[in-house]
Formats: C-alpha cells, sequence, structure tokens
C-alpha cells in the first residue's frame, strides 16, 4: 500500500523521549473503498501513552504521536462503506488494522489476530489496509484519521463524544473479561482491584450488569470513589480483617494494578472455581503460589482489550446504561503536565482528554 | 467419637523421620451403622508418602502409617450400608472423612470441603465419622481399614486389584482436570507434561476420551513410553525447536513437574483461551509472566484430586478402557529402598504397591 494517494493533517508528537510535543505535519492515507476518515474531535490520554511516547519499552518510532481512545465526526467514506455516512459520530481504539484472514479474526477477535494486530500508534503497518508516510502507525493527537470501516466504533448520538474515547480502551478492558468469564448476565459476586481509570470502569459495568460488586484497593481513602461508581462493598486490601471478611466470595476478580506482586495475596477472596483475570501493564514477573491454585480450582488468566464487534457492544452497553467516565479536557500545550501527572501514582478515576479543535 | 468400640490391626509405621519402617499394632473404630471395614489387600506407594513420611513439611505426625492408595475385600459392613457387601472389591484414597455438610460436600466435591476433607494418613480426625487410638489418621500400609461408605470406591470386579490403589490417586489427579476443562468429549488437542507416574496417567486418559495428545519431557528418552502409553506427539521442553513446531496447538495442558520453573515457558503450546493445570506438590513460588496470559487469554490453574463421585467415574472409566498402570509389587522389607527410589529423580512411570497379605 505504499503508492496509496495521501493527505495531511496536523498532529501532535515528541521527536524524542527528551523532547517536548510539538504541532507537526503527517501524512496518512485518502480514504480507499472500504476506508472512512474522519475528523477528530477528541483524543482519551492514557498511561501507555506515556509510557510510549517516553520510549520506556526502548522500541518507540519517532516522531511519536500517541492515542489510541479517538472519538470525532465522519468526513469522507469510500464506496464500499454502507454502516457509516459523512456526519455520524465514531471512534477507533486500539486496533488500527489485522490481517482479516486468521481464525481470530474472523471470530471477531482482532486483539488476538495470529499475525498481529496493527498498534493505533506506533506499531509498524503490515497489513495493508493503511498507510502513513514514515511506515508506522500515528494515533489520535491528530486533526484526521483514516482506517478501513472493520475497525470504527459507532458512538450513539446521545453518547458525549469527549467521553467516548476512554471507552475504546478502559471500558473494553473491563467489559471483555466480565462478558467472557460470564458474569455479563448478573448474580455473581466480582471483585475489581485497583480504584484508578480502569478500576472504575469495572465498578461500575459489572453493576449495571446486575452483579454484587466488591471494589478492593491499598487506600481505604477510595472508598467514596468506589460507592459513588456503585461498589456495594470496599476491602481494603491492606487490612487482614478486611481481607478475611471478604474470603471465598468471589466468582470473579479483575486486577488492574501495574505492578508486580505475590499474586496469591488475593485469592482467598475466590470461590472455589473462581477467576482472577489480569489487566495491568506489568512487565516483571509476578510471583505465584502453587498451592492456593490448587486448593480452590482456581485460575489466573489474562485478558487484552476487545474484539471490533465486543467493543461496539461495550459502547452500546455503556450508552445504553449511562457509564460515562469522570474525565477532564485538556489542550495540547497542557501534555507536558498531563504527563507529569500520569507519571507519579496513576490511580485517580479522571481520564484526560485532548481536544483537538481548541488545541490547533 | 472418641469413645467408640476399637480393633487392633497391623500396620507398618515409622516412628521418627531418622527410623525405618516397623511393624506396629494400631486400632481403628468398628464399623459403625454407615461404615464399611474391609481387609487390605494393596497398597500403593506415592511420592506424596515419602515426604510425610520423612517429615519434609515439619508437622508429621509419629508414628506414622502412610499410604492413600488402598484396594482390599469388604470384611463387615453396617446396618445402613447398602452399596456394598462382603467380599466386595474396594478401595479409599487421598479422603477418608469430611464435613458432609458443606456446599462443595453436598455437590460431591469432597476434595475442596470447606471444613477441610480428612486425608487418609497424618491428617487430624475432626468430623466424627471415623475414629483412631491416636487422634489422627493411619493410611494403607496397614491390614485393615474402616470408612464411611461415602468414602469408599467400588473396583470392578474384572480389574486387577493390585492395581487399583493408584486409580484413586493418580488417575483421579489427571481424570478430574480433563473432566473440569472439558475435554472428557475427546476432539481436543491435550498436553501433558512429565511423563512418570501422574503422566502415563494424564496420557492414557486424555487418548482414551478422543483427544490428540501431547507427550511433553524435558528427557528425549521418554519419548518410547510416551508413545506406548498413547501419546500421538512428542515434544522436548528444552529443545527450541520441538516446543516451536507445537506452539498455538493445545486446548489443555496438564503439568504433573513437582519444582518450581517459570510457568511461562509452557505457555506459547496453548491456543487462545487454552489453561494450563498445576498438578504437582510446589511448595516454593512460580515466576509468571503476565504478558502471555493477556495476549492470548490463557489460564494457569490447579487442581487437586478429585471427589468420591468422579473418583468412581474416573475408576469406572479406567476399568472399561483398559486404563492400567504400569506397577511393581513389593512387601513392607522393601520400603526402604523404594523410598530410596522415589527420593532421587521421580521420572519412572513404575507405580509401586505394597502387597499387605505377603508383608505379614
Amino acid at each position: 500500500m505504499a503508492d496509496v494517494p495521501m493527505y495531511e493533517t496536523v498532529a501532535w508528537a515528541k521527536k524524542s523521549a527528551a523532547d517536548k510535543f510539538e504541532k507537526i505535519t503527517i501524512k496518512r492515507n485518502l480514504p480507499g473503498d472500504d476506508d472512512v476518515t474522519f475528523d477528530l474531535k477528541y483524543c482519551g490520554i492514557c498511561h501507555t501513552d506515556v509510557h510510549i511516547a517516553n520510549n520506556d519499552m526502548g522500541n518507540t518510532h519517532y516522531p511519536c504521536v500517541p492515542g489510541h481512545e479517538l472519538a470525532g465526526i465522519v468526513s469522507a467514506v469510500g464506496k464500499n462503506v454502507t454502516k457509516y455516512k459523512v456526519g455520524d459520530k465514531v471512534g477507533v481504539g486500539c486496533i488500527s488494522d489485522s490481517c482479516m484472514d486468521c481464525a481470530c479474526c474472523k471470530d471477531g477477535d482482532e486483539h488476538f489476530c495470529a499475525n498481529g494486530f496493527t498498534m493505533t500508534y506506533d506499531y509498524d503497518i503490515k497489513h495493508g489496509h493503511m498507510a502513513t508516510d514514515s511506515g508506522y502507525s500515528y494515533g489520535g493527537y491528530s486533526a484526521s484519521q483514516t482506517v478501513n470501516q472493520r475497525y470504527l466504533i459507532k458512538i450513539p448520538d446521545d453518547y458525549p463524544l469527549e467521553k467516548a474515547g476512554p471507552i475504546f480502551c478502559a471500558a473494553i478492558t473491563m467489559y471483555s473479561p466480565l462478558a467472557h468469564w460470564k458474569v455479563k448476565e448478573g448474580g455473581k459476586k466480582v471483585g475489581i482491584i485497583g480504584i484508578g481509570g480502569l478500576g472504575q470502569f469495572g465498578v461500575r459495568l459489572a453493576k449495571a450488569m446486575g452483579n454484587e460488586v466488591y471494589a478492593i484497593s491499598t487506600s481505604p481513602n477510595k472508598e467514596a470513589a468506589a460507592k459513588q461508581a456503585g461498589a456495594d462493598n470496599f476491602v481494603v486490601s491492606t487490612d487482614a480483617d478486611s481481607m478475611k471478611s471478604a474470603e471465598n466470595s468471589m466468582d470473579l476478580i479483575l486486577n488492574t494494578v501495574s505492578a508486580s506482586h505475590q499474586l496469591a495475596h488475593y485469592l482467598p477472596l475466590l470461590k472455589k472455581d473462581g477467576t482472577l483475570v489480569q489487566l495491568g501493564l506489568v512487565l516483571t514477573d509476578h510471583q505465584v503460589q502453587q498451592f492456593p491454585l490448587m486448593m480452590k480450582r482456581v485460575s489466573i488468566a489474562g485478558s487484552l482489550i476487545g474484539g471490533m464487534p465486543e467493543t461496539q457492544e461495550c459502547m452500546d452497553f455503556c450508552a445504553k446504561n449511562n457509564i460515562v467516565p469522570d474525565t477532564k479536557v485538556v489542550k495540547a500545550d497542557e501534555l507536558e503536565s498531563v504527563y507529569e501527572a500520569l507519571s507519579q501514582k496513576n490511580d485517580s478515576i479522571i481520564r484526560y482528554v485532548l481536544d483537538i479543535s481548541a488545541s490547533q
């Protein structure tokens, strides 16, 4: 797809880990027959953006345009596009392309694409359904984006556009394991460890599905926020009595903690056959004791965002159940201070959202 | 149950970790209305026996009579016992009592009894359905045993009595996770790590259920035994090419390795949504990388023997499918040399079985 026609648009990029964000011009492909181009209005700022922009994994491409919580308005559609029309509210999450051909893609599990899905930013473009001038993907800190219609999410008309971005990253990260481990129909007991950006969605989603929700945190001062989000119970994970009172109660626990720890600490909270799902970006090994796994046949699993059909389902569920994140809208010249805040103990339930129009 | 009438029987015990086995006299309860007494004919010798008899966990009661793979002939039944009659072939495994009242017991999951099941040896007797002169349980290196009928397994008439004991420990340890993780109906791909006493049953059971079986071992010289047991494929876990050739293939892996290791080593073998089940007696922590769990939504779980109904199901399945362990029958005066052999690298598929009649 190297020779496809391109257009220029504005983006906010870091040219190196040490540089500040600056406004640059990038090129993306004009919409092909199956593509949609949209004017970006907002882009959520995820903690992952900070890691990548700062080259924490050591393989970032520069200039780096982060952002995988895109929300905007359709400006052009290819001739094969039937689901979207100019003026529609749409979004893009972490996935901008995949092989479309493996068993996972065919199942709508694009996030498990056997050939590797193309992340929305800082990822080599290889599946041939999109293009940029650099050959790697540019994210949503930008005025316009083009993707194959498969990777778009329809944002319901009555959902606030500036709140939608976090649905495609934080909310789907919580929604997918709730759906996969069968608590979507309610009536179960669900624990959410960590009441931050991910955890708030976990509490709201699990509650809206009809479950009894335990918010679990090291900080007793998170109780008010957790209860406000809908938690029925609050467990202080550093308090032995509090942990004891919740023993053997939960069918499923979603663990959003992004640090290496002894996972067995949480296993007593599970019922027989319960599952602890790991969701945080943890690069160092965990310690796991084997006996607690055996004595109640419990599982430790992982989960990663969700596929496109499930992300749409999550968006529609949030709209129907009025699940709306607490956000703070910022402009591009505030990115440095937002990144600084996210680099500190990142346990706020506020999701920062970049206002693209106001930044230009 | 302290004042129940008792009878005397012979047993082989260690009086301390340092002592050799010697023949002693112990007392067990005479059969109550719901109990069955049977003459022990054979008792399998499990690696766990070595750990307990040698006080490896530091809390062994002495004199210690090990053995939880009991097989014998009914000699007396209580008046409420309808399922068994004098002369029947019966066995007892790891469970000799439980509360009978918790949700797990009511479900036939006595191995997960919320109040703790009573292990067949070296365990405080507390549920009131059995008694010994010491207050803790004596195992199957003994001429007679009495248990509540609930904890007995019926051994089919055509199954060799000296081969039955290992069914109640090694075979059920493998059968239960195969049943729980839904490969009992066949058509799946199942890996078995470690081709020893547990692993041989895993291969035979998974194959008899109609699955494609991968035997996984550090030792290339296990291939013949694995293939003879029914393995379709053999993977050398220390050979990168061999591991690579089996990537993303398995729905379920049963890991019998009894040592701490990096569990992520085996995760590439699993398909999306696959499960690695830990079965070995491992006392130190494992290391677990989080990313491999997330990238295919795979799980690490534990499993522990099985409940009484499932153990009977396992016995019947083995009889029907001619699954018979390779055993070597020994007498009590050979116990020291057998324990020495088991204390070495314990990767033989031979299960040692104590011949009770020949030992007296």
